[in-house]
């Protein structure tokens, strides 16, 4: 579950797994770009975090990365389509010929060979609306700020967001793959715009608490500029406990570098009990060519992570 | 040999003659609608009349249909997308991915399950300009008009069209197909934007002179508003020798209702003799539900005919 290039990275992990299937699970709030463009102009979900999902599963051999590329292949030049993904414009047409952007996703996941389905959080386009503080000399003052981009780039702190139009319908086919899952991940990604929105959806928190999965947060590396600036990872548990009270959570994954010292492990223990959840410290970085750790997960890493928990938590009979 | 809508009509009848294989040669100088804004925008080579060939082509499965049915989907709306074929976005984007034009055409014809290849009569985008007259209250004075749109609209009467770049190089696989071929098809189509361009390319005329395929010219049902607007069919024929002397053709299929009086036939024969063609008559109408003959030939009346014509000059001996 996710959206964007976070899960885009978590998919890559799930791949290099091996599990039985993947199903990702895909914020549908985004307003930028070619998607934004193109739900405001053809009324549809937006395409592009779905279209990002489908080119994470594609398959490797030289049909499939030729899909995946074109999916990617962004128009250039100064005209209309310039910036528009050649996916996200086939999802639109295959939407308008077979009635349903889902039978045009499952199309293109078989024009792509891919090793999962993927699927809309919700079936319906959904925006973002953000309380917002700081944007005023008050600091008391708070101010909604509606729409993905504005609430990516928003030079205040964010306080809370919601879903407009407000506790909509889940995806029936998510809520399933959610109920039927083995293992659960959530994040990384953009924390207010492609994590949180998956918590505000009823139907989908009742599917991660019914559900017999292994359930596993994994963090962010680090505050993002814009949305999350500023914010510690253990605001990041916060807002997840805050947005969704009743979530309960097995596993948060947290990149061992990235909290350092003891004191401030203690925090982040503290707040992941507010979910149940047991913070797990794992080396998750990408390396640069220089050996440096930089400020993205690397999947294999992710995934050896990630199969290491499921197998402990289903081995030692650890957890739901 | 065509574009447009008579390319299609007359590719329908090549599948249905089942021949051996069928590759569809087409123009590539279209400026209107989802093509024009494309050739604009991106420099490439205006695709819309080389997907409607590959739309025809499609295999009738449900698989072909689908695809045949998304490149042709128009996107609706009032947006800066409305208008376009998705599979001029597609085309547009693998071209992007695979950088040639040719390579795309080929991969949406391994999509659709393709009958048939598709290849542009010129690998460049083309203009057409036509020399009109009747702009003017003097009727003497002749203007240049530029662009296929503005062409195939204008008020005036075309004396005469060229293509810019004048002389263009053929499509190398064009002419090797035209070298190759057992029967070769010009037409019907627009007149000036879709059958006599091909005409203006050097490569294409030479190839039309040196293969040993029967070579069958299908004339149009009727003079078309704009840019044949009462032109008589003979005076279509004498268009093809005036642009393209050295040609030589071996039948002219014309519609049986379409010349109806002994002295337009005799008309006709000489103008075809110019071409070193004969004239064949043959009913080539679509009915419509009431049994009334409209504009627009019968795919199966058309294959019919060509089969005949074909069996006819192998099995007689006729002809080159």
């Amino acid at each position: 579950m996710g959206g964007g290039h976070g899960l885009y990275q978590t998919l890559v992990a799930a791949r290099l797994s091996a599990p039985e299937s993947i199903t990702a699970v895909v914020t549908v709030a985004d307003d930028g770009g070619s998607s934004g463009r193109l739900r405001r102009e053809l009324g549809i979900i937006p395409p592009g975090d779905l279209r990002m999902a489908l080119a994470a599963l594609a398959s490797d051999d030289e049909e499939g990365s030729l899909w995946a590329q074109t999916l990617q292949h962004r128009f250039g030049g100064t005209g209309a389509l310039a910036g528009h993904a050649v996916g996200n414009l086939l999802i639109a047409g295959l939407t308008g010929i077979l009635g349903s952007e889902q039978a045009a996703l499952d199309k293109v996941a078989e024009l792509t060979g891919s090793h999962g389905r993927v699927l809309p959080m919700c079936n319906q386009p959904l925006e973002i609306e953000a309380d917002v503080a700081g944007l005023d000399d008050d600091p008391r003052v708070i101010r909604p700020v509606r729409g993905q981009v504005a609430v990516a780039t928003t030079p205040g702190t964010v306080r809370r967001v919601r879903l407009i139009p407000e506790r909509p319908e889940a995806c029936g086919a998510a809520v399933q793959a959610i109920e039927a899952a083995d293992l659960v991940t959530l994040g990384p990604g953009s924390w207010f715009s492609s994590v949180i929105p998956h918590l505000l959806i009823p139907g989908i928190v009742d599917a991660l608490n019914a559900t017999g999965a292994l359930k596993v947060v994994v963090l962010n590396l680090s505050a993002e500029p814009g949305e999350t600036h500023g914010f510690s990872s253990e605001r990041h548990i916060h807002m997840l406990s805050q947005h969704a009270p009743a979530l309960r959570i097995d596993r948060i994954l947290v990149d061992a570098d990235t909290i350092p010292t003891a004191a401030e492990r203690s925090y982040l223990e503290r707040a992941a009990a507010g979910l149940g959840a047991t913070i797990v410290y794992e080396d998750l970085r990408t390396e640069d060519g220089n050996g440096q750790r930089i400020n993205k997960h690397d999947p294999s890493k992710l995934a050896a992570a990630l199969t290491g928990l499921y197998r402990e938590a289903r081995g030692g009979g650890a957890s739901d």
